[in-house]
């Protein structure tokens, strides 16, 4: 089966048939990951009406070879071809080296990127910041009183403890228990239907019921989306602005987004910070080049190159050390929502579940963008292969 | 309240919040009518890269007077200010006159249209059959056979009677019953949260439930929706393509739209043709003089003459004057999705609830939108008052 053949009837068999109940699973995942707003809520990120150009620097890289999960030297266009890829663009300098998509999607189709979309809001974060609208070393509750009872009000946490998610909150993050914090939280969202019998709760009313683990927050590395929800929900209150309009008038619009980008919203209008956004694969490239590029695009300053400066140099390897994935990727740290995959050449990576990735290595001048629709959320075999797809490719432009 | 104080609080407080549980209703729909792809699943209807530009010929015609409900004489200005009037445009001879708009709208806000969906559906159905991909006197079930059974099946149905409203079908369009026939249409279409107990089912399953009257088809103007959305259906089965696509590539992007209208969507992605189309006012202002125009926009014949002739010709008096709206519209009718409601000078309207129109007046070379939220799904007297409005601006043009 072809994503084409998915929802091109009228109706679709039920076997090509994408819904809430399944579009998270392959193969529904190829139309729905492109598709999202055909199936939930959402509100516009509206783009530049002056998108930035992209120089075009284009070669032939598909011959880079790197190894796959088993250990076999694989090329870099088979790796493509063999795996869920829907939209693969890489930058060097700015330009443009290889863009490649899969059926239905080309550069400006707006693709789901789940947790990128935190690195997102962390950057937005950094304008906020410096415009003094959000003070990061305030606690959380200077912002929403209403949420004092949670975790999120108690133990001092901050806005900080968020942005580097290092919150000691009881939240099991496994996206395949069916009864689990995530399934509840999904139902919140709004991305699973709740199903009879289970009580309906929206996204902030489920934020204010997350309770603590008992560790100190800032000492650990600890994933867990719902901060990234509460921050959002805290720029909402500290600018009194949808978080839809913030990232479009302080990143899309000056960044030069040519897509409007859109997110998704529960049934209260409350925006998934953590994981919502869908954006264009080359307004993806165009935020990992303004990182790139210390928060500049075409003169303009967009994010403030300190607060880019903090996340190169201020992430805890402490508290990564003790984290949730030391393992992953070791010697790494996560800070305001970027992780940093290699400290000495400051790489950094933002990283969405189903492989959705966006790469940036400053020594080689490169940014890549990837985004698919892989059958499991968190495949580290895969991840792996990508970073050393990434690193090879950064390794070419060295 | 005002239409600024809904839904812009974090979180809204509960009489400012907008839900799919008070969407329709006041005064939460000044601010949903505007925002619906905020409360439901939508598909995009690209616009024109290169709009049709208006020419202006603004004048100030505010102080034209109409006659209000009450008999009361009340200038146009007035009139405008004291109803839930979101969009108002007025051309003349396809120039701009005037344009007026609500608080968070201007002339570029896609704007729910509900029923003047319909007339735009019936403009689309024109250009497929020109192509030959729809044929209007086939039976409906040589296009979808398996709805053999219902309504549609039986009595010899054709296309033609579900673009003149003139199936014998058995269905209370009685938008206020909460459990009548509308409501349980309502929830089909996910414009309605199914309350637990009540069993889901979807857009399409509902309309092969739909069974006949008993009357015979085409004898009698009997206004069901669902007689639409089975007719969008049969467009997207005839064509292969989606509804959404169709509505792009044969109409908003020939007559030159600038924004991108969408449509809603149920939960297995059937669009409400019926109802869901949600749209720019100036597009909307496009549309209509693109059919004051016989179906031309810049020298390009984006819907066929010959298909405006014959709503404006064919159109069955005799089933008017049998139907649902007879004294509503005397001597009028309805044909391919279009009121016509004066014979003679040729007039044509669509309409929706809570307000929504577009006036087609060739004589006076006049086309008036108007877009809101009013109170009441179908509110007889509102409809007179605009009625003698949009005559009134006519005659002050001739």
């Amino acid at each position: 089966m072809t994503a084409k053949s998915l929802m091109n009837e009228y109706p679709p068999a039920q076997d090509r048939l994408v819904t809430l109940a399944n579009w998270r699973t392959q193969p529904f995942n190829d139309w729905s990951y492109r598709n999202v707003r055909r199936l939930l809520p959402t509100a516009d990120i509206p783009a530049s009406r002056t998108p930035s150009p992209f120089d075009d620097a284009r070669q032939d890289i598909g011959g880079i070879t790197l190894q796959d999960a088993e250990g076999k030297t694989i090329a870099l266009n088979a790796w493509l071809r063999g795996t869920r890829t829907n939209g693969f663009v890489v930058l060097r300098n700015g330009r443009i080296v290889t863009e490649w998509y899969g059926e239905g999607m080309n550069g400006t189709t707006p693709h789901i990127v789940f947790s990128v979309s935190k690195s997102i809001c962390g950057a937005l974060g950094g304008v906020l910041a410096a415009q003094g609208v959000l003070d990061p070393d305030r606690p959380v509750t200077a912002y929403i009183p209403e949420i004092a009872s949670s975790v999120y009000g108690s133990g001092g946490c901050t806005v900080r403890h968020l942005l580097d998610m290092s919150v000691g909150i009881k939240f099991e993050e496994d996206y395949l228990d069916p009864e689990g914090d995530v399934a509840r939280y999904r139902r919140a969202v709004g991305w699973d239907v709740t199903p009879p019998g289970h009580s309906v709760i929206d996204l902030r009313g489920f934020l204010g019921m997350q309770k603590p683990d008992g560790k100190t927050h800032g000492d650990t590395f600890h994933y867990v989306s719902t901060n990234t929800d509460m921050l959002g929900w805290v720029y909402e209150r500290a600018s009194g602005r949808a978080l839809s309009d913030l990232l479009s008038d302080h990143l899309w619009k000056p960044m030069g987004a040519e897509v409007d980008a859109y997110i998704t919203l529960d049934a209260h209008g409350a925006m998934r910070a953590a994981g919502g956004i869908c954006a264009a694969p080359r307004d993806l490239a165009r935020f990992g080049e303004m990182i790139r590029r210390r928060g500049v695009v075409d003169g303009r300053q967009v994010v403030p190159g300190s607060w880019i400066d903090d996340i190169n140099e201020n992430g805890s390897a402490e508290a990564w050390a003790r984290g949730d994935f030391a393992e992953v990727f070791p010697g790494g740290n996560y800070r305001s929502k970027f992780y940093q995959i290699d400290r000495k050449r400051r790489t950094l990576a933002c990283l969405g579940i189903h492989g959705q990735y966006i790469y940036i290595d400053p020594p080689s001048e490169t940014v890549i963008v990837r985004v698919g629709s892989d059958h499991i959320p968190l495949d580290l075999p895969a991840t792996h292969t990508w970073r050393r797809a990434f690193d090879a490719i950064a390794a070419h432009f060295s």
